[in-house]
Order: structure tokens, then sequence, then C-alpha cells
């Protein structure tokens, strides 16, 4: 079945909220590092890093909060705001996917399903 | 206000309906040549023509139909196929941002709005 893969823009300021962004954040909610989450999400600690500063800055607030590091183990977990822009994300993906079911289905039967896996670029 | 950037994913053949394949589609239905439509969607001709390639082969049947090409102009339209596609991708958009409103209101209000235009790459 087909499935939409939604960014959110907000304008006007130029922000972007991605998939990839998204996947991040579930995996460092469902681990507790960052170390793990990247590993999950296929991607090195300093990619994770990147993105997860970048999702940082988009927000009035911080959606991690890193315990103290060291031997001791430290971890990151979602603060509240974390929680809230994971939430109402997944909630506007489902919604949206619901919405769209119908238009989906007969776009899907248009579709060729015997050309082999294509990947444009996106992150 | 914050928009839905939407690609959708059809599995299992593993093909993308993209954004920018969508642009190109409505560049090519509005100017009726790939070289006029490159232009105004900022792309080269080349990666235009590439692109197409990739859109005609994720459907049925071909989504434009080349005229005669040479001096005598020829051109490029949108087959019904092609024109059924963007309708139906149009559509999509238009239900899913109206069942996701609610959701992009809110998380909205949790984005910083003084901080820089980022882009993360995706096309």
């Amino acid at each position: 079945m087909a499935k939409l893969v939604i960014w959110i823009d907000f304008d006007p300021s130029g922000s972007t909220l991605s998939p990839s962004m998204i996947r991040l954040l579930e995996a460092i909610h469902k681990h507790g590092t960052i170390r793990r989450a990247a590993a999950e999400s296929g991607m090195s600690y300093r990619k994770a890093w990147l993105l997860l500063q970048q999702t940082q800055k988009t927000f009035k607030g911080p959606v991690v909060n890193a315990g103290a590091g060291g031997h001791a183990g430290g971890g990151t977990q979602l603060t509240d705001l974390g929680v809230e822009v994971l939430t109402l994300y997944r909630a506007a993906v489902k919604h949206s996917s619901v919405a769209a079911q119908g238009n989906l289905e007969t776009l899907t039967k248009l579709v060729r399903h015997d050309a082999p896996p294509r990947r444009t670029q996106r992150s």
C-alpha cells in the first residue's frame, strides 16, 4: 500500500521538520542515548548529533535533555516539548493518511509494480 | 503557516512520487515544453529529462507525450494518465492539509520564529 512521507515546512521561519528528525527523536526516546539512536537509524554519531542540533534550533526550547555524561552513563531523554513534537507529528501523519487514503488507493492502481526500486535523494 | 510537503512511497514496488516530479509535471502542463518547464523549475534540461524518465517508469503508461520535435516545435503534453496523477496528488495534499490543520497549528506555536532559514537536502 502507498505511504505518505511528510515534511513540515514552517513559514516564514523557513525551518523544517523532516522524517529523519522524527526517526531520530523516536530512536532517542526508545534507546535513551544518541549513540544507540544513531546506530538504529543507520547514521553516524556525528550526523545524528548535527541533526539533533538542527532540531533543537527549530523549536522554542530543547527537545532533549542530556544527562551527566562520562563513564557513569548519562543518556539523553526527550523533554516534554520533544514528546509533544513527536506526538503532534505522528497525529498529523495519521490524520493525513486517513484523509488521503482514497486518493492513494487510486494512485496505487496507476503504478507499475514490476519496476525496480528507485530512491531519489532525500533525508 | 505551516505547510505539508508530501512524498508518496509505493510499496512494494519501492517507487516514489516526489514533490519535484509533481512540480515538473505542473510546469510541463503549463508551458508545453520540457525546456521551459525545466527553466521555470530552476533545473537543467538534463536533470528535468532524467526526472521525467523516472516518473514515466513509475506508472503503467506514459505521463507525457512528446510531439514531433525539431525546428517545427513539437512540444510535450501531459497524457490523460499524467493529468490524473497530478490531480490525485493535489487532492491527496489538499485532503491531508485539511485533516492535519489542527496539529500543524499547534506545532507552529512551538516553533522558534527568529531562527535563520535552514534547508535540509531533499529533492
